[in-house]
């Protein structure tokens, strides 16, 4: 939004920043003369995910950064979609847009040929150099997830382990989720502890175990557990067993 | 110049089109009033570079991207210089840029924070997800460029490369070289054949002995052996072998 603002006028359809983003708002409008709707899929602070989409009666420009490829979507819904690669697909440094090809050239404006969507098509993405290890690695990456089947196996993976692991939230009376159950992300999951002195004990239990990158984003506190395709739910039980251990030892 | 264009007044100071831009100007005037002055310090399609660099009344803007590293530079001439990785520092995908405190923050214009050097600045250039892949082999290729004695001790190097390829070039008769002599550059050595016909058959000979990525860029034809640091000297002499069997088979 802050982004948007130096190129156009911006409208807030709908946000939950009054309860510090724990939910996905529903049943807001979308102004049928505005250029295009945006809408994030996947919110890696707070851990909440729109598991549906809007119908948009305009083009709906989607960041995807933190969940494509993580499940089924039905790509001729959004106008465009864009990630950053560094979540699901492959090393920081390359970035994926998919574009319907009827909004393209629409932007009366001049374009710095580099942000030029139709220039990267002509150059067929190669436009400048490519960052071509990325690149390389993205393609590792996707040719790894489809020989596990694909996003429809994958996407059954990620769902198999949010399930253990909010289920533990729900079931360990030491730890709860943050956000509105039906909008829990399938790929950020965010807790905190009903004894905020639990915390950095549990913190230092998790390090004993290995478990790193555990602590929550600054503005939520508390964990969160990024269970990115790439974590095998091993990994998961791994915590599970953190946060079991951490209660029988503090009933 | 085209990019430029978007955002201002554009004024040529100097150009070698008309000769195909096979020498680097001199003696040219640099107005005074205008913001900056940019220049690119090494061109690697026609292999011309700048040995030297003009007093600039203005902050000096320069393109270092394909000889930075490579050379001693008065890092103090330049308000700006910004080059991308990919020729002596480390793989595509990530980009350096040294600026002069005092040019900063004098654009009245909104700028987007990705491009803003400021906002840049204040996130020790994390201010997006960075590129670590690519910020890392830089590393490693700086720590390896140390290793060897630095900067000065690759430009001893990089010159005595020049020197002999650009030796044989002056001095074999089927092969000669297309810019001004004192602004060759010591990283793309750009050279032609005096019978056109014999190009095809030494770039198969090429071919043969291993030696990949010779053909010139299309808008000069010919030969182009880039000898970034990478570049052992000894693959250079690989070159010269080829150039003086060639000769002798085709006397």
């Amino acid at each position: 939004m802050k982004e948007a603002k130096f190129f156009g006028e911006v409208q807030v359809v709908a946000t939950s920043k009054e309860s510090n983003f724990t939910y996905i708002p529903k049943n807001y409008e979308i102004p049928p003369d505005a250029a295009y709707f945006h809408i994030t899929s996947n919110n890696t602070i707070y851990g909440t995910q729109s598991q549906s989409f809007p119908k948009s009666p305009i083009p709906m420009v989607c960041d995807m950064s933190s969940d494509i490829f993580s499940r089924k979507i039905n790509v001729a819904d959004f106008g465009l979609i864009y990630a950053g690669a560094q979540k699901n697909m492959g090393p920081a440094g390359t970035t994926l847009v998919i574009i319907k090809d009827e909004i393209l050239g629409k932007s009366g404006r001049k374009i710095p040929a580099m942000f030029n969507y139709q220039v990267q098509i002509e150059g067929g993405s190669m436009y400048n150099t490519p960052p071509c290890f990325a690149i390389y690695v993205s393609m590792l990456t996707l040719n790894w997830l489809k020989s596990k089947g694909g996003v429809a196996a994958i996407e059954e993976e990620n769902i198999a382990k949010a399930k253990v692991l909010y289920g533990e939230i729900d079931r360990n009376p030491l730890f709860k989720g943050v956000c509105a159950v039906e909008d829990r992300s399938h790929m950020n999951v965010c807790f905190v502890m009903e004894n905020p002195e639990h915390e950095k004990p549990f913190l230092k239990l998790c390090d004993e175990k290995g478990i790193i990158g555990i602590k929550g984003h600054r503005s939520v506190g508390g964990f969160r557990a990024s269970i990115y395709n790439a974590l095998p739910i091993t990994s998961v039980y791994v915590l599970i067993d953190a946060m079991q251990e951490f209660h029988e030892k503090n009933k």
